[in-house]
């Protein structure tokens, strides 16, 4: 649905620009975390990632992939978190598909993450087989 | 560098896959976050995400589409994050990249974010000039 990105996209709201193709544009978020967070986003305008079409994925992918080189060589700092929400109740705050590249500086700035690990259910092995039986061609 | 997942590229340990095609392969995470946590993971061995080759970083940005499609599928759960973390400091565990796919549940299990957003820099311009110089061809 539209968001405040489809104006981005448009060009009528302005952005500190660090890529563009023919599907994904990046630029700096305006609330970062930390020093070089971008934003990767897909002009295709979609919500969800399961809902982009196979070529926007393809270039997200690759789009990720150069941002992140770039972010290395420009902060200086290597580590770095690739955070990607869907839903609100998954911290999705725009509408619209977007992957952050967040670096994680030596004076912990960055992306805050908490890990409360579970143990593999008894059924793994159907989980998985519907997982699978439901992966598009 | 050689990891847990070279030998489970290599079948010499098993997994609950979902996924495989030249480039990538995806199964269950051994210790979810939430029921139908995956990961999917390059087949190239690479430790960071900028490190990985064009057709690599492409064929996982497709890859992660469909899995996400068929997780949210098979779970009913439509709420999920995508994350992939590049560095000990950025919670890397396994130094062979990988992206989770974590399904937020409605019970809360899922992942856990702290978002400490700061506001942008004085010299944003010329930061996001420095990355967008970065970018490679």
């Amino acid at each position: 649905m539209p968001s405040i990105f489809t104006r981005i996209i448009a060009g009528e709201i302005p952005c500190h620009k660090v890529f563009e193709d023919e599907h994904v544009i990046a630029f700096l978020d305006i609330g970062p975390l930390s020093r070089g967070h971008v934003l990767v986003v897909p002009k295709e305008e979609r919500t969800k990632l399961h809902e982009l079409s196979d070529a926007s994925a393809a270039a997200l992918g690759g789009a990720l992939r150069k941002v992140a080189y770039a972010v290395v060589e420009a902060t200086g700092c290597a580590d770095y978190n690739v955070l990607q929400n869907n839903g609100a109740a998954a911290h999705q705050a725009v509408m619209h598909v977007h992957f952050h590249v967040i670096p994680k500086h030596a004076d912990g700035s960055g992306l805050g993450i908490r890990w409360d690990a579970g143990k593999a259910p008894a059924d793994a092995a159907e989980l998985a087989a519907a997982i699978r039986k439901s992966v598009p061609g």
